[in-house]
């Protein structure tokens, strides 16, 4: 199961993609595109990939218990469902043997993450919990703790434990450094005394927590012999796995009603002078002698947060896959509705379905384009961020390149995550709206998948306290740019080479375009995207230097040159990222159809993006009078246009079976009124309610 | 009751408001705040109408149903305490002899949009099936019906009958005309038997329909002596009052999960050749004799259409008041909780609120501008449209003149309520990131007013669909100005005038700001919003030309002139007429500190919305070089950090008292934190599941 190219050619053949069934309205889009909608869907997924989310949806499928649960359950109903998907989960088989099937980390790691994204796409509360529960717990294990830590992986494997993480404090979220809860060892019991000074310092919002857990990853700081050590991670029990009640000792429960992700049981905790074993604590980086001695092999007790922190960005790595599925689900829906659904005739009387209206496609195929440049984005950026992960572990190319390229992923992940986020939310919102009146129908799916990722814009990082990091190492990298690894290929930091030549860059540039030719090149985006970078990069740092010599203040610094200047360096950077991935991706592609779509979508996603920027290529000189603008802007209509034709079939390659799109307004055999009609007839939907009685009208008295 | 301005003086002494109690962190802001905000409180929502929502609070607050339900309830739970709500707001008797109080039309319905106001902002759900159950009807009845239709006025204001107003078809949205829902005179039984040819045709998303409602007011085609006529208003029984069983002939139910507002129950129905009485037809504008002859004063159906759904225009601009409303809530929460949030320390090792961030500033502070300028657009828009309501019904000023007035303040909803809905829409969004993780809390109360408030966008109007209807009218306007009319009061289009001069002003435009006092000024932001129009318009028309004379089809050439010209153009005339009205009010306030405040608010609404078009100045050539953009922006950012020390205060002015605020984030007394641990320790938190044995781990076995 390694990911080696022959595997790939070979398992090409292992495939199989599912003819779509027969549908008027979407066939006669289906037959306009020149490509090869099978095909591409294997691209795109990636054969082995699609392999291993195809078995998933296909257990997942046969199990009633994994179809939607009804529309107007509880929350206690929908915790309950998960639970009990979460069990039936573990006898699918789907995670047996992974420790023999899977001789490398890192390709065991890609098997779960793509499991995790084909759960995600059916049920977001169980993939969560199947995460927090098991995988990130063994994966942390594995990472952070030692041999006498082993027994949790197994246990947890076995499903004979559940597990939390324990991170974020009630009054306090970001600012990780600043958490109050305690481990104070007593050398005498050679325990941990663990401890919420007040109700502010009470970990919260904590997944799985609420109701089943029976083990806490819990961050506190370690206290030994009066001195605070820092924050360590600790394996904390919580409920007895018999009974599940909590032990003494903690104060436990469910924070209550959330905006989404309704399944997962968020929990508080307290914890009043709870005690622990010495060997809970996770001791790869640092660990206590029995006599209370702290020892550790880091110099700087914040370096070794960040190696525990570090560990945990799978967590966003998973958001972004997550992110770019979701993005692509509700695209699917969206253009498979605005195919079939029709408002206002033309000329001649026919009524003309929405996906003929310049503003539809406008309002539609820059997300469709997205979904592509996301999930090819995603798919590369993994191998990256695993291969750094091995590398980091084994630790054979020097420690000045491994924190180079540790730092490097950090800060690509810290902007890559809120690109992403952020245009799925936006995506789930126009597409809702795209839907008309019936995408605000529970059945359109598009509400639930909009509050379910609502939650990922603010959590394991907030979107815009996760750009600065991205801004502040960019930032580092312009001031003093490191020399070349000794292995360039490690060297994530190689996407910002370019910005050694800044001011010349910035000095030389010209764009000077005059037919939509000229905007749709590469040659034309790179330059754009890299001028921007280096644009905003030299405000940021003239604003920051200003700031700096007024104040004498680093921190109000920061502060004040992130409007307009650091917070859009750091998005831009995330999008050239994005960007340069994509066009690399086309270039994969062996077939001329396919290709050529793939490239439309690559100049739509490219300038669609950069549109944004506009004001700034005109504040920074680099566009001078208005055709450049009004080039880009027919470059994006006529993009539009040319997609339109091959639109459904984009869709098509994009899309999970319709057991998994679980919409009425998306699925592929365009029987959209059956549906329609279906959902809204549902058995007792004619009934008289309940309690008419106390629809007391006065004509009744 | 009536509104004159000396009855407004005298008020001002007869409302009350109430002091707020004492609050550290939020009175530290508070205190600097160099207005009073109580004068500022009554400034914002007018004596009157601040004197009603406030009696409608206090009588809603005394009664525990109007207390939030429990969170968890189920949404038919939900629809029964909506049911109830409406059933005990009759007996609060505060829609008690209208008619006898209000002697106008136009003071009446002030007052009804006013208690509609205060409701919506208890529960939307609420206020949504008073305005179509009662109101709405009420008011369609008075304005479309005759003499004959009296007893259902009196009905549904004495309870005895529940309404919905059914227009919508299942594959019809947007396209009213394409309505298929059948209307045929039998004059043999002077009845309309009324028919849904197919499934297709089933009315559908008809709030109050799914459950409750007695009677519809139906659009149907009028058919008769095999003519037809077009789109006619029907009174329609649905339910028998006493048992609240449907009528034999219909098939009629609810349709099912929505995304928000589960209070209301949508229906759906099909009618099998269902007879009514010959009556039941609202016949102000057209009617059938006894023997099938068709009768109208309008030589065109097409007219009659625009006469019967004018007249629904008023639950525009009640969405439009509501959405303002929300926004103002919104903000409410996210500033107090900025104020006491603290994240990150200072240079002294200090915790550092929010508030102080720029970044968090230039997040939120644009929306609490945003929220005065679209309540002091609205409220002065309201007045404006009654008039022309009122003076349609009279006609003393000839018919050419009323028809300018009324497709003028249709112009002005069409652009206004998509500018509106989309504003909060973007604000709730804004805000509960800007709250952090806390902020996806239920009791957070931002998720459920963005699922609420999502329904706005694509309800009464599709907001894409309506700008459309804006842009066409500017075009007209620009292609042949009316001459003025004579009454100059009525007439809207005023606000267009200076488009007759436009080839004048895009030649001779020049804007040169070399400093801060330069942008923010009344006179650069008018020059700015006027040459903007003028150029989209000029755009708009060149494009629009050229695709009529290549395609010969101006269905197709306004298709094809949407993006980047009509849809923008429509969008700026909304936000110049808000942006216009924000300057008038502030010139109105005679204190200087109020009006300071007021101004700052103004230039940072008109400069943010300003920025969002600053390419379109640079493709235009209205700005050249980089200072223009650089100077808007750094205004921007100067009137945020100004804002800081007023913003507690000037939300305090927005806020309704916190049992309609029903947030814990963001209430006025400050307990942020008490009151998220209340909430998430609500009784049941701490209890193992009642399901807990389903969780079965394998150590359990």
């Amino acid at each position: 199961m390694e990911g080696g190219s022959n595997m790939e050619v070979k398992s090409v053949h292992l495939v199989q993609v599912a003819d779509l069934p027969a549908c008027a309205a979407l066939d006669k889009y289906r037959k306009q595109a020149a490509f090869d909608w099978k095909q591409l869907r294997i691209f795109v997924e990636q054969p082995l990939d699609l392999k291993i989310k195809m078995n998933v949806w296909t257990k997942l499928a046969s199990d009633p218990l994994f179809g939607k649960y009804s529309e107007a359950s509880s929350t206690d109903e929908q915790k309950r469902v998960t639970c009990h998907q979460l069990v039936r989960f573990a006898s699918t088989g789907i995670y047996d043997n992974l420790d023999t099937t899977f001789l490398l980390f890192s390709s065991q790691t890609k098997f779960i993450m793509c499991v995790n994204e084909a759960t995600a796409m059916v049920n977001p509360c169980l993939s969560v919990k199947i995460a927090l529960g098991i995988s990130l717990f063994a994966n942390v294990i594995l990472g952070l703790g030692t041999e006498r830590h082993l027994h949790f992986y197994r246990d947890v494997w076995d499903a004979k434990i559940l597990s939390c993480l324990a991170i974020t404090e009630l009054a306090h979220g970001s600012d990780t450094k600043r958490m109050r809860t305690v481990a104070e060892y007593d050398p005498a019991h050679q325990q941990f005394v663990i401890n919420t000074p007040d109700v502010g310092a009470a970990k919260c919002w904590v997944g799985n927590l609420g109701k089943q857990c029976t083990h806490a990853l819990l961050f506190a700081q370690l206290i030994a012999q009066n001195t605070n050590h820092g924050l360590h991670l600790f394996v904390v029990p919580i409920r007895d796995p018999k009974t599940l009640l909590p032990y003494p000792g903690i104060t436990v429960g469910d924070i209550g009603e959330k905006a989404g992700l309704h399944g997962i049981d968020n929990g508080f905790i307290m914890f009043h002078k709870y005690r622990i074993p010495r060997e809970n604590l996770l001791n790869r980086t640092g660990d206590i002698t029995p006599e209370g001695e702290y020892e550790t092999s880091f110099s700087d007790p914040q370096r070794i947060l960040g190696a525990a922190l570090e560990n945990l960005s799978c967590g966003r790595v998973a958001i972004m896959q997550e992110s770019s599925n979701t993005l692509a689900k509700a695209t699917v829906i969206a253009v498979r509705y605005a195919a079939q659904r029709t408002q206002f005739t033309d000329q001649q009387g026919i009524e003309t379905p929405l996906i003929e209206y310049q503003l539809h496609q406008w309002r539609l195929f820059p997300y469709v384009a997205a979904a592509y440049a996301l999930k090819f984005f995603i798919q590369q950026f993994t191998d990256k961020y695993l291969d750094c992960v091995v590398v980091s572990k084994t630790d054979t190319s020097g420690f000045r390149d491994v924190q180079m390229m540790v730092s490097g992923v950090h800060a690509i992940v810290c902007c890559t995550k809120p690109l992403f986020t952020w245009i799925c939310r936006n995506a789930l919102q126009e597409c809702r709206e795209a839907c008309g009146g019936h995408g605000f129908l529970k059945s359109a799916g598009l509400s639930e998948m909009r509050a379910n990722h609502d939650a990922k814009v603010t959590y394991e990082g907030d979107n815009n306290v996760l750009l600065q990091t991205t801004s502040q190492w960019l930032l580092r990298q312009a001031a003093a740019p490191p020399p070349p690894p000794a292995d360039e290929h490690l060297f994530p930091a190689s996407t910002v080479r370019f910005m050694a030549h800044a001011d010349a860059k910035l000095n030389n540039a010209t764009v000077n375009p005059s037919a939509l030719a000229d905007v749709c090149n590469p040659t034309f985006i790179v330059d754009c995207y890299e001028w921007l970078l280096c644009w905003l990069l030299r405000e940021t740092r003239t604003k920051r230097d200003q700031c700096q010599r007024l104040l004498n203040d680093p921190i109000a610094a920061k502060s004040l040159t992130q409007v307009y200047a650091a917070h859009t360096l750091a998005i831009v950077f995330a999008e050239y990222n994005v960007v340069s991935c994509f066009w690399s991706r086309c270039q994969q592609s062996s077939d001329a159809a396919q290709r050529a779509l793939l490239e439309n979508l690559f100049y739509l996603f490219a300038l669609w993006s950069l549109h944004k920027h506009v004001s700034v290529f005109y504040q920074g000189g680099l566009f001078r009078g208005g055709q450049v603008a009004s080039l880009m802007e027919s470059a994006i209509l006529e993009l539009c246009r040319r997609l339109k034709a091959s639109a459904v079939a984009a869709v098509d390659a994009l899309a999970p079976p319709d057991f998994v799109v679980n919409s009425v307004l998306g699925c592929a055999d365009g029987k959209l009124y059956e549906r329609l009609i279906e959902s809204m007839t549902k058995p007792g939907s004619t009934d008289r309610p309940t309690w008419w009685k106390e629809m007391v009208l006065k004509a009744n008295l």
